[in-house]
């Protein structure tokens, strides 16, 4: 696979922090800072992380020098003793730190409109290397900085390298980034026009996605179409990309492409989840859902309540895991659990029409199956499940054998519940 | 802040996929892996992530084995065309991949099971580079796989480095580092004794922990106590570690005082999830649960179902936007939602009442609140929430205000939920 990113901005990113190799926190600089340089079409090769320790950083920044045109530090700028990332910079650099007033003020506002008392410690944060450019921190005391590093001695070809070094709390960082650092990379790199598009699909495995379209994409790979997959839990992103001048027709071809060959299990090609898309079209036709779970236990409820608005057409969910309560809350006839067992298509087709009844909406979806790790049988193995959507016209039961651990187990099963309202419900391929 | 770490053990991550250089996924492996060595006394000095591409996997693999004792790959061990780090890897090492029967076999099996015929691709996942160790893997079809780089081409004092290979996908890498990795590298490697243990908190911000139990436990950071913070979103862990021959016992003391200072706040000193508390103690009370949930749209429930046993303690979860559901499931009362509005504390009072009546259930969790972004008012602003539980003596309520964007907004009402649960209903501190 062969990245077709304009290179000529080659970044590197450098993540410092004790607390990132002790597992205490979650890195979620690589992947901000990774998607919104790929946005401009720059192409980050490398993400370090390392501890707050003198000699790592310093080889840490010495070795991007050497490969990147940008090197981009995250931590390390605040006032504690283990703030080290702007002396240690300088000293590697050769250069001089000296006090800058303006920094000086806008830290002194920045705890008088706070009515707080600065820390002796805080000042050290209006120290910058010389001739460094300063971007201040409107959420914060820390300014970042920015220098070129011309000529670059850690460059073999002595070409010269740019140092952007940003505070660590996100809230900090990321309008920094998006203000400042962002226009500083327009204006400083030329690059050349990037066309990205994902398409997200689900009901396929990776593999047999690649099957059905590898094949067909082959002369736009050689025209410079970057194909690339990426699969998660239930899902897997076709990933077409290219530059240059044409860049837009070799994407619009390639997603045709995959459109004739897999259309129907893409639900979206402009990076919006599956609970984003049917909640936007149940607003847009102005209808409403119901759902009742047993083995997602809640999860599909959870899904579609994370989109903003899904107030106005989420009616009722219902999580009815006994018997008992599948009867009560939804009119399951005590004979189909007899007859068939609470995991069946019969017990699933009348959780959806009941809870499609009861609650007066336009369509329900329900799941019932065996999560494990107890409860299967012969006829029905731990991963059994049926997922069932109660329409105006229709009801549908898929059967679907989901043999995970139960996290995967209740996001499979969710996915291929939401995916059976997309398409059987509201036709939709996106 | 320097680390107490034994040291013998230097380890690299290398986290390789293009998909991460594009920030189109969030890189959990670093957290979770550096997280899982911490624990075992191993110190993470270096996490590199780089792109699908020969050379900068072989660059950083020579790097890694030039440093560091253990490299940890992840990723490119499937059978797509990306999948390059296994082929890349041996080419590196001058090792010549030979068809194994047992994967293979593995592999068909896999398919075998979910009635799938498997793609002709698959099989490149049973080549393994000559003398490699085989890591089965229980969840996915590519295997994992450890070798010892020895003599080791790349060290300056030519001493072996090992290499282990994981696959991509978490739910395959996390169980088969646990159940495979971690005992190879406590073989492997002689670890000083290390005792560490985490207090699990939730209801205390990190720096009310910090300012109760930072000063009472100076003594004991003098002796060798490594004392760290983790926090997220509604949970704060306080780490406790020490080495040498007297972990055990500055790590007990380091408890003892912790309890003392805090002990209401601490579900957990033995990792378990909150919901896992719960669902434990329920079950050895043999007691059962219903909830009500408004604006956690269904997130209590998934959380408890996500536990195995659940379905013995969860009656019934009832997702209730709209007014006219928290009458009909509830039986709130039309002059209550009148007089007071949906969120207020009478509604909350009357959602877990209901529940646990109609539900017939031991204790009933109800919540009701303005998620946001649209809602609030003067009095009631975005954040507001109120959070109900019914026992069989009485019914507890709190007003909390969450003023958080959505996702973080349900997760800590729900962790405030269950929290009242064990708090006032259970009388549990861990």
């Amino acid at each position: 696979l062969d990245l077709c990113f304009p290179r000529i901005v080659n970044i590197e990113i450098i993540n410092t922090g004790t607390e990132l190799m002790l597992g205490r926190v979650l890195n979620t600089h690589q992947q901000w800072l990774c998607s919104q340089l790929a946005d401009l079409g720059c192409a980050v090769t490398r993400q370090v992380a390392i501890a707050d320790k003198a000699d790592e950083i310093q080889n840490a920044v010495r070795e991007g020098l050497s490969r990147a045109d940008l090197v981009i530090t995250t931590g390390g700028l605040g006032p504690t003793s283990d703030d080290i990332t702007r002396d240690l910079i300088a000293q590697l650099l050769g250069k001089t730190l000296v006090h800058d007033e303006s920094i000086a003020a806008d830290i002194a506002k920045f705890f008088a409109i706070r009515k707080r008392v600065p820390p002796a410690s805080v000042n050290v944060q209006a120290m910058v290397p010389e001739g460094a450019i300063v971007f201040p921190n409107a959420n914060g005391t820390a300014p970042g900085l920015a220098m070129e590093v011309s000529p670059n001695p850690f460059r073999n070809d002595g070409k010269p390298s740019w140092l952007v070094m940003l505070p660590g709390p996100p809230r900090e960082l990321r309008p920094m980034f998006s203000k400042q650092v962002s226009p500083l990379i327009q204006k400083t790199f030329t690059l050349k026009k990037f066309v990205c598009r994902s398409l997200k699909t689900t009901g396929l495995g990776e593999s047999y996605v690649e099957q059905r379209i590898d094949e067909p994409l082959k002369p736009l790979v050689a025209q410079g179409l970057e194909l690339g997959y990426c699969a998660r839990v239930g899902e897997v992103d076709v990933r077409l990309a290219a530059c240059g001048e044409e860049a837009t027709k070799i994407v619009d071809a390639a997603e045709a492409i995959v459109q004739q060959a897999i259309g129907q299990y893409i639900f979206s090609n402009a990076d919006e989840s599956l609970e984003s898309v049917i909640v936007r079209l149940l607003t847009e036709r102005k209808q409403t859902l119901s759902i009742a779970e047993s083995c997602t236990g809640g999860l599909i409820a959870h899904r579609i309540t994370n989109v903003s608005g899904a107030s106005a057409v989420l009616m009722a969910g219902l999580v009815t895991y006994s018997n008992e309560a599948k009867q009560r809350l939804l009119g399951v006839r005590e004979e189909t659990l007899k007859e068939f067992g609470a995991v069946s298509e019969q017990t699933a087709r009348e959780m959806a029409e009941g809870a499609r009844e009861r609650n007066k909406t336009d369509y329900a979806l329900a799941v019932t199956g065996i999560a494990g790790p107890t409860g299967g049988t012969p006829e029905k193995p731990v991963g059994t499940v049926f997922v069932a959507l109660a329409t105006p016209t229709q009801t549908f039961v898929d059967k679907n054998f989901n043999a995970y651990e139960r996290e995967t187990f209740k996001f499979t099963t969710s996915q291929q519940a939401l995916d059976l309202l997309r398409r059987r419900g509201l036709s939709f391929a996106g």
